[in-house]
């Protein structure tokens, strides 16, 4: 079994992280979204009111692979925990319906899909659809 | 047609913006998933680190009904201006799959149901799950 030690990202971590953000929107077969660089990362999470709050998981090296060490509900379980430190009452995660692995993980671990149960549709406004609702 | 203005919500304004939650969970038919109170919601967002931005709409009493009066495009269009200027490149909003109205407006206003397109689906982690996950 692997060494896993979850912290707080750091401003350094970020580049660490974008590569995280493409390997994960490859696996989704999105990686045509991802167009965020490492300084909008810095500035969006590091500023003065930051826009995301992020933890790092830092696995000791080891011949194993990384999947299957049990980290996904390690990172889920520090969620909670920062979450009702916080005064959360729920936190919630989207994932693809054809992502079997990471859906079996949630509902192990007592999710519930609500776009299954009641029917809840995510809906995106971005770029050109922005600019012509706010008039720019 | 009926005068209306979008300002910031203010924290006197938290019992209205109550009553409304309660008024869409209703029509929503989740009125139990309902648990917040006037005073948490002026804790998360009045704070120093607000968990949520609040937009109102005013509007001066007619003897119409104010459906149909383009509020919510109003609204979106403002929540679109205030998010190009903070630099967020997207917003998304959450429907239920049976709230046709809403649903014809968000794709006539040039959003995408991403649950559709791309197979997201949302899940939530509460209450009793989230205790056991943090070990509390």
């Amino acid at each position: 079994m692997a060494s896993v030690s979850i912290r707080e990202a750091k401003e350094g971590d970020c580049g660490s992280i974008l590569r995280l953000i493409r390997e994960l929107a490859e696996y989704e077969k999105l990686s045509d979204q991802v167009k965020i660089s490492e300084e909008a990362l810095i500035a969006d999470g590091f500023g003065e009111n930051p826009f995301y709050h992020c933890l790092v998981a830092e696995i000791l090296p080891t011949p194993m692979e990384s999947q299957g060490q049990g980290i996904g509900t390690k990172i889920i379980r520090k969620v909670a925990e920062v979450a009702l430190d916080k005064g959360c009452t729920q936190f919630r995660l989207t994932v693809l319906d054809w992502n079997k692995n990471a859906i079996g993980l949630y509902k192990s671990l007592g999710a519930q899909d609500l776009t299954e149960a009641e029917g809840w549709h995510s809906f995106r406004f971005e770029g050109e659809a922005m600019r012509e609702l706010a008039g720019k």
